[in-house]
């Protein structure tokens, strides 16, 4: 499939409403359509890299990633030869102890962002609280505002109230377009919103909150490896994201933190453990930050599960987030035109994620009805049916088959 | 072997001094004695669980244990099985979710602690964050001083500066014995020295933090699985610890959180992310922590590295922790009698861990060449060769083997 441009995206205004029923029978037009839009997708053949239970169409990569198909042999190398033969060498022979600044640099490309500017390590709330405390730290003594995404996931929330009690600030709620002060320290925003998959202004954001002398901290969980982000082109300061979603990192695999180049020589981390000092087998007592991207490391890292997400991340050989993205935005639509539950992901490209969220009473029941039939997506409370779209893995007969079993179960 | 108690420990008041070179001959004493001991060891059919690499000694358990042998399969398992073939469904079906507390209910009879007092996760540094922070809210805003292990592994003092930092107290280096004041707010102490292996009297020190009204945080990196620690018996209030080394849970896997029954409900988390929330799912914008171990969680536990830990526990089945300290103290004193360099290690069984530390001049040369002649060690500088004895997998043979080499790379 030619990735289309955003304009060239089909004209929704004639879509059905929420309460039509379309026809997804075998030989009506959106059957047909399912299979010429497989049959042009360019991104097609790389479903056979993964492993998806036949029979199932899988809707919650932005959950869980699916596994790719290599990644078993590769573990099994590392636990058996690197671990069991090798042991305690293969900090070293192997390459476990650059782990974390290598992977980075693996993710860096698919996120926008230059090499050594990204490491890999411990979870998203972690890095969330290392961000947002460097950036309060960045933004200096006399602002004492921290801006957080009113409709954030929750953890980011969470985090950021300690951070805030614990560096002296205070939380203010926050949606893009609100006004920005002069007392805004930092400002924590998700990329697209976990629950109805809108996607956020990056470019716009970004730029508001450095007009008002602030610092910014991008959420990138549900953005990272569904669609181009671009934080080197927009001058983010700072950013984290998950690699078990659309990176495929296997279940809790370990989340990245960016930090803008010019802003490494002065970032301050409040988790400053031995592997972030300059000279970590120096065993000094006092610390001494390494430069650039290591200084955003901790303790030890995990190195089953971060070589997991190493393997896991051959799939984008040779493959842009550009033609994910395309393929997610007409795959996304395509879907939208099947089903007849009104959805709360926005209709318009540039508002949203890869994912769709569709209002349903009963909602907890339907997918778990979903499920039992070989559809998975997930339910966010209380109302919501949420079905993420991985172009590398979901394909246009998924979609179809996925709106037609929810059809026969909401009937 | 008949666990030895400790006051029938071999009399070494004879031992050979530094200077003078045993003879570890065929057919002398020190291997007819090996043998011997090899041959009474009631823990020797362990090593069968574990992969050593043929020719090699592995004493490098202190840094990285070795891999028990059903640990590949098992994860085979978890990753073809679980996340390629289940995917999300895992989190409830195979029971990820649970695994942080689940697998710290493993390790707490190892440390002598109470059902539901320990959590899996993050790094050892992470949770010196954690406890810390905690340790200095249990003790109330009039105590203004964190003291801390002067000779401690260095993450724990850069940790204890941020945590000092972020809460308006200040660092005081700290050797146990040394007086504990009315301004004292918590007491950082590693169990057992990470360089010279000694290891601290935890009831005393225990005794003495409580007497000053403080509160104690213990660092059992090089303690748990190597010998009995008592967290419930003596009353500690906060403990971490590392499951890589004695637990042999693989390489970075996950840390423990240990927190007295009676501090959990005031355990005050400066990193309370969304899975150590009362109900995680139900995605509330405001914090509400839950009961008990799970409070002490952050983000998505990294399931990988956490099953392989919680597989490795299984070499534990039916094995006391006072019967494998029974063997290392005989085996360390073993390895003593039969090396011809000054120790750092105490000699007093009470002050010794599972470690021998040498010293030596060119240690890091020295150790290199033990490492390529099989003899697995390491080097802490400036002038420290280290050996782990863990019991499970290590023999009097493998000792004697140890200190053979060391002699003829020493000659």
């Amino acid at each position: 499939m030619k990735p289309a441009p955003v304009q060239s995206e089909p004209d929704l205004s004639g879509r059905p409403g929420p309460s039509a029923v379309p026809d997804l029978s075998d030989g009506s037009a959106l059957a047909r359509r399912a299979a010429e839009l497989d049959a042009a997708d360019e991104l097609a053949p790389l479903r056979e890299l993964f492993t998806v239970a036949p029979g199932t169409v899988y809707l919650d990569g932005n959950s869980l990633g699916a596994l790719p198909r290599h990644v078993p042999a590769r573990m099994q190398e590392v636990i058996t030869h690197e671990w069991g033969a090798l042991g305690i060498r293969s900090w070293e022979e192997s390459g476990w102890w650059t782990a974390p600044e290598r992977i980075g640099d693996r993710i860096a490309p698919l996120v926008g962002a230059a090499p050594g500017t990204v490491v890999v390590g411990d979870s998203t709330s972690v890095n969330v609280f290392k961000a947002l405390v460097a950036a309060v730290r960045t933004a200096g003594d006399d602002r004492d505002e921290i801006l957080v995404d009113a409709e954030t996931f929750p953890t980011d929330g969470y985090i950021a109230a300690s951070a805030a009690r614990m560096t002296g600030r205070r939380i203010v709620p926050y949606a893009p377009g609100d006004p920005i002060g002069p007392r805004t320290a930092a400002v924590l925003v998700n990329h697209v919103d976990y629950r109805t998959g809108r996607l956020h202004d990056l470019p716009a954001v970004t730029a508001a909150v450095h007009a008002a002398g602030a610092v910014v901290v991008w959420d990138l969980c549900h953005s990272a490896g569904a669609l181009p982000v671009g934080l080197a082109a927009h001058g983010v300061d700072f950013a984290v994201g998950c690699t078990y979603k659309y990176l495929n990192g296997g279940p809790g695999s370990p989340a990245f933190l960016y930090v803008r180049p010019d802003l490494q020589a002065s970032f301050d981390s409040p988790l400053p453990g031995w592997t972030s000092h300059v000279d970590p087998f120096g065993m000094e007592p006092g610390y001494t930050p390494a430069d650039g991207a290591p200084r955003g490391r901790v303790g030890t890292p995990d190195i089953l599960s971060m070589l997991a997400l190493e393997s896991a991340l051959d799939v984008w050989e040779g493959v842009s987030v550009e033609a994910v993205r395309a393929k997610s935005l007409v795959l996304t639509d395509f879907f939208l035109e099947c089903v007849s539950l009104g959805s709360v992901t926005p209709a318009a490209p540039e508002l949203r994620g890869s994912q769709v969220s569709l209002r349903c009473e009963n909602a907890g029941a339907v997918m778990k009805e979903l499920i039992a039939r070989g559809v998975v997506g997930d339910f966010r409370p209380p109302d919501i049916l949420r079905f993420g779209f991985t172009p590398l893995y979901v394909g246009f007969g998924d979609a179809l088959r996925a709106a037609r079993v929810l059809g026969e179960v909401l009937a």
